[in-house]
């Protein structure tokens, strides 16, 4: 039996621009793909940040791009918060802990982030 | 001994829309991660198609999205093309045998393409 492999449902079109309501009283996470190896997520920020003291300590990597907007992501170790225009992404590793430290006020900011395993052989990774 | 997870070289920046030649005579393919798991990457058409005779028939799912641009994707079942414009991505499973069949003339169509293992879980997507 041949299965077709391009089934209509898996080819539903996805728009990162629409369907964002018009009210963010909180941040918005989205799940677009969700597979045993990797998940992928829209992201929508309208002013708001990490609680102050809060850190995200992920066992997943992560590799995050603006989308639209503009945002600032802090670390842990004290080292300056990285600012990132439309269009720029950062590869956070797992364990890497970090928070949103800003993101532009009065306006949406669109993050696109995909998470998958830790990849081992990058001995800046390796477990403990 | 601790192993700092966000070692510097981890953390450089990238930007979608940096470091784009002027000419393009044919399509960019570049890789900004690549794991054992996952690998995302850059493309760059400037009007460029797929040659009319050929498919892409991949071993890996992909998730590509149309950062800036436009393109059309067809299929080899001869369903209707799919066009997409910027924010708009579609998932193609494994084997999902596909062609670029047109991008935005006279400027440049940037791709967003993850590429991962196929989720069998997925009846859509068994392995035959």
């Amino acid at each position: 039996m041949t299965i077709n492999k391009c089934q209509p449902g898996n080819l539903s079109i996805q728009d990162v621009f629409s369907d964002i309501p018009d009210n963010l009283p909180e941040e918005l996470f989205q799940t677009l793909i969700n597979t045993s190896d990797v998940r992928i997520e829209r992201i929508i920020s309208h002013g708001h940040q990490t609680p102050p003291d809060e850190w995200y300590d992920q066992n997943e990597d992560e590799w995050v791009m603006v989308i639209q907007g503009a945002a600032e992501l802090a670390f842990d170790d004290g080292r300056l918060p990285v600012r990132l225009r439309e269009g720029q992404s950062i590869y956070l590793p797992a364990h890497c802990r970090h928070r949103v430290s800003w993101t532009a006020p009065g306006a949406n900011t669109i993050w696109l982030a995909v998470f998958f395993p830790p990849d081992y052989n990058d001995l800046s990774i390796l477990p403990e």
